[in-house]
């Protein structure tokens, strides 16, 4: 059976390779490559070198940046004494379209996870810490999502702080159990942010 | 409202333009890239370029190919006496998985369409008719999608070949009209290849 030529199948298993794309999406992407003229291509091979090399992650509260520093932790708007503590920097983008949280965040970039191997030295926990020390911050609010992996690394994060004597919160279950929560609504996060309770 | 940084846009955006992807799916795409060690993105980057530089249309059936000719077109097994015409290169692979159909294709890469301003010079009709002028083929198959565009190009191209004294027959309906070929499973494309008709 003749199928596609090696470079094109190469291609397609690339596509195939990334995450929620199967064999027959992969083709499509692969195709509309093969179509693009040669300044879409090179923009589009751009775009993937510019993100590798310009993201990283902001030196206070690890979401993403071009910068140092994310313009959420240099802005001077923001309240300084609140930090929420997501698991995703998607979870950041949610809570920024609710416009109801003035606070600062940090980005764990996961959770605890001992059946993946990821233990509380591969997220950002040690950061957390560090942003604590001079007693600017009165609060955090654990935001991790209502899974048990994120319940507990929320548990296993209060229980570093509260010795630090800040008030450590968990959002409200205003959030579906078991959900993502980067595809929760904007009022229910609101209402989540509101009814937050002392852990 | 804070987004996502400037360069992380950028490639979301990107990924968002390709065909079936969203903007959540983009936001995943993107993400697995920042994921990604250098060697991966070099190599994702690499099947790009490959792609596009080495997969060119086979200069007889104008199906894609790494070299000159296809592997079809080039090999001796097939009979060079009869002709399958479809729109797309994945309905070749579509046909060749039947292992039923021993002949030869010819890619048209699209359809004849006024209201997308394809017109009979922008797909590959004039390659096919420059094959059959040394009277080695005996039939031709239309296998455009069951749709108005399909079977309009298949009459087109059925006008053209029938002075040559050339046979011209039709994909039996074995394939549900209004679906795309390449989505028929073998044995759909089977049953529509032994109920051929002449247009």
């Amino acid at each position: 059976m003749a199928g596609f030529t090696p470079s094109l199948e190469n291609l397609i298993d690339k596509f195939a390779s990334l995450p929620s794309v199967g064999r027959k999406s992969a083709q499509r992407l692969a195709f509309r490559i093969l179509d693009m003229d040669k300044d879409e291509v090179n923009s589009f091979i751009d775009a993937i070198n510019n993100a590798r090399s310009s993201v990283h992650r902001c030196k206070i509260c690890c979401n993403f940046t071009d910068d140092d520093v994310c313009s959420i932790c240099s802005s001077k708007e923001r309240d300084k004494s609140i930090i929420c503590v997501v698991e995703d920097p998607r979870d950041v983008i949610a809570f920024e379209k609710t416009h109801e949280f003035a606070g600062l965040y940090h980005v764990l970039h996961g959770v605890i996870s001992p059946m993946n191997d990821i233990s509380p030295e591969d997220i950002c926990i040690k950061e957390l810490i560090a942003r604590l020390g001079d007693g600017s911050v009165k609060e955090v609010i654990m935001a991790t999502d209502p899974t048990v992996e994120g319940e507990a690394t929320s548990m296993y994060i209060s229980k570093l702080i509260k010795p630090l004597g800040i008030k450590v919160t968990r959002l409200a279950y205003g959030i579906p159990v078991g959900a993502e929560l980067e595809f929760a609504d904007e009022f229910t996060l609101i209402r989540a942010i509101e009814g937050r309770k002392d852990i």
